[in-house]
């Protein structure tokens, strides 16, 4: 029951291990996901770990409208030619034409910083900030893949705005490493770390932040961005205060989020032939017991089971107590579905005070003493989630080239690895390399150093050029 | 700094003290509204509450997308025929126009219902029991009020099928006790039970339980609906499964839902003329601690405050110690946001190792030791989430009159109170005693005695009749 093989054949792998792990499935509109309950549990872990780290900072959660009015998104003239390619519009209620059409949130600066507008007035009440979680739609006609684009996702966007130029991009450092840490600490998914270039900043930024993965096919996929907004949005929308010496000032904002495109990146940086394979801390059952039954020895084994079940109930194990369903079938199904640690326990083990335990990361057999199981797991969990994000590292840093040259920068993509560049941050230049490479510019340093590949010309960035998603 | 009387002029009190004590405002779409911090931390909470509860019980959380397009909706020919009127569609992606037109989801029956026709093929795969947290959009055109009428909000919806009509029942009646221990147990709002009347069944439901609670103003308001859908839904969209002799049988099923309606029900329902009232276990932050400030005693002031912070960190208390702020103002700030109870310091108690503790509810003041700080704060706070709950239950209770006749429902209906009457169940009867009284059925028993009070015949039911939102 072997998947398709990752490696070869890494996008038809992807599409079949998020179904069988029962992860997802195709909503009856083109480009639409249904997030079961195996994918939706990984999205509540995230949160639940999100939350913790912004509300302890001071962020609050709110929620606003996902309609918003034509008028309030064409008010930042970049953001709208950015987004209305993507919009869904709502044009009716019933029966009635609406008089204004209405966008569904492709992004929500436009109707959140209408309000900030208002509740906004002395430096008393800076600094202001907010996240939400809410579903977003954007019509795309690229290729959907489930988790990895779809028409409607799922995320968190904060939104904050400060007095003064420093404390905002503060924030915007400070919720990047927010970012690193939840893939890498969390997902233990190593990240590129950097500034985007002026073609990919966010439309509406002054500049954008970003982490970004890479994928098993060689491709790098954003995962996260950090916006510095600058003032380009509460111009417009009028989100000034009085500052202490009476005066009115204009705020400096920020903007951040990350998506459900996540759980994709996940499943995809740890996943293999056998299916998902979920890093401790994203496992909801991080242990799965699996009874070797034999008619005669039911209830011993039975016993001892429970017994053990009830022992570890600190990793909420589950008891496959199924009948009916052979111990190979059972394996092969938890297996699938990514359960870290797996307790086999048969009637000789019952007799030997004995379980045997399997890593699902190296497929390792450890036989282990009941008296020792809970230290014994407790441990294997810690060396499966390091093991996960050293060995995706080691994989990560082996495929980034120092490059040159554009034929050098070219060779290294086509291999489907990432080029490390010196350029001079042109989006001509760019534009040439996207079209003679097929790669893009991802994310990197902005440098004082170096000369561009390209023209020679001094080099203003240090980026990692990659096909991407 | 008081508010609006609440009890000569509820709907304006009402409109005021959600703004005040910052729990949401307007959104720029009419009829829609914004939830602030304050209120999106009591939604947290209810979710919290309420997960735990489904969670333990079974149900898993999943996610289904928002666009529904037009021939999933039309498959059940009463439910389209209850939502049509209020459908957003929307009609254009981008640049194009849509082939089909797609409903924002006024509730998801149709498109869970799509998936579950394909992922249900055995009696092994039953019940299946999912939950999702979504946003819902109904376009009304009744008049607007945030939390108990917008065009948008937020809710749960179970979703469950199983084998059996008896299993499907008995989840109807066991979620609406879950529903029944949120509003009691946790809000502190007690609520009327029962089924309801066959013109306020739930458009595609066999049957529709229902617990509703009562305002100040002596309207009713349905707090939570918990649906049996028979083979209402199971046979258009094709759930069936091959039970255990091998036979194809169609599922039965359930839905169930409550709103961030509910948010104005507990506001409504406990909040008083100083503004919200929070039965703390709803209270984000249970204790607020106010330094009571002069000059020369402000170190040894606030020294005890942190302390005091620090022992009560259980509560989560705010501790305000800004400046240029009167203490009256601040307790008349923390009395409109409702915090439960509030502990006063100044020099004279440090002197004397005790503080003031006030309760919000009754606004009773207590002279505590610090050493007995703790447990008389705990000891409050029970009393206080008691105390709201038997206060709003046995203004519940007086506003119950049993009737024999319709000009005894017209007057006591008139005089803001709830009548409770025999009826012959007949929707005509309804629409005649909502003409000559204004009253309409709430919920209630389903009796096998009693004669109805509009035509002497053999009663039905006993229901609740009274104005409503």
């Amino acid at each position: 029951m072997a998947l398709k093989n990752k490696k070869s054949n890494f996008s038809e792998w992807y599409t079949e291990v998020i179904q069988k792990a029962d992860l997802v499935d195709y909503g009856p509109v083109s480009g639409t996901m249904i997030i079961k309950p195996n994918g939706y549990s990984l999205w509540e872990t995230t949160q639940k770990y999100f939350n913790k780290k912004i509300k302890k900072d001071g962020v609050q959660n709110a929620y606003f409208p996902m309609l918003i009015p034509e008028r309030l998104l064409l008010k930042e003239s970049k953001h709208i030619e950015g987004f209305a390619p993507e919009v869904a519009w709502v044009t009716q209620g019933g029966k009635s034409k609406l008089k204004e059409r209405l966008a569904i949130r492709p992004t929500s600066e436009t109707i959140i910083y209408d309000s900030y507008s208002k509740w906004i007035r002395s430096w008393k009440d800076l600094p202001l900030r907010y996240n939400q979680w809410a579903n977003i739609v954007r019509w795309e006609f690229k290729h959907p893949t489930p988790f990895l684009r779809t028409r409607e996702f799922l995320w968190q966007e904060g939104h904050s705005v400060f007095a003064t130029k420093d404390e905002a991009e503060s924030e915007v450092r400070k919720i990047l490493k927010f970012y690193k840490d939840l893939f890498e600490k969390v997902y233990a998914v190593p990240v590129l770390v950097g500034r985007k270039s002026q073609k990919e900043t966010f439309a509406g930024a002054e500049y954008t932040l970003s982490i970004e993965a890479v994928m098993p096919d060689g491709k790098a996929i954003q995962a996260a961005t950090s916006h510095y907004l600058g003032q380009n949005f509460s111009k417009p929308f009028e989100i000034s205060f009085i500052d202490q010496n009476m005066k009115k000032q204009f705020g400096y904002q920020t903007s951040w989020g990350f998506s459900t495109r996540s759980l994709g990146i996940l499943v995809s940086v740890h996943g293999d032939d056998q299916g998902l394979v979920l890093p401790p801390k994203m496992a909801e059952n991080k242990v799965v017991i699996i009874p070797i039954i034999f008619k005669k020895d039911k209830d011993k084994v039975m016993n001892v089971a429970q017994k053990i079940k009830s022992n570890l109930s600190k990793y909420n194990p589950i008891l496959d107590d199924r009948e009916g369903y052979s111990s190979g079938w059972k394996f092969n199904e938890w297996e699938i579905k990514g359960i870290p640690v797996r307790v086999e326990i048969g009637p000789r083990d019952v007799a030997k005070r004995q379980a045997v335990v399997v890593r699902r990361d190296t497929n390792e057999k450890k036989i282990v003493k009941l008296t020792k199981l809970d230290s014994e797991i407790q441990n294997m969990l810690k060396q499966i989630q390091n093991n996960l994000f050293n060995s995706a590292k080691a994989r990560l840093t082996e495929s980034i080239v120092n490059v040159s040259t554009l034929s050098e920068l070219k060779k290294v993509v086509s291999n489907g690895k990432i080029a490390r560049a010196y350029w001079c941050g042109s989006p001509k230049i760019e534009d040439e390399i996207k079209k003679k490479t097929g790669a893009k510019s991802i994310t990197g340093e902005f440098v004082s150093s170096g000369k561009c590949i390209v023209n020679g010309r001094p080099a203003t960035h240090r980026h990692y050029f990659a096909r991407s998603y």
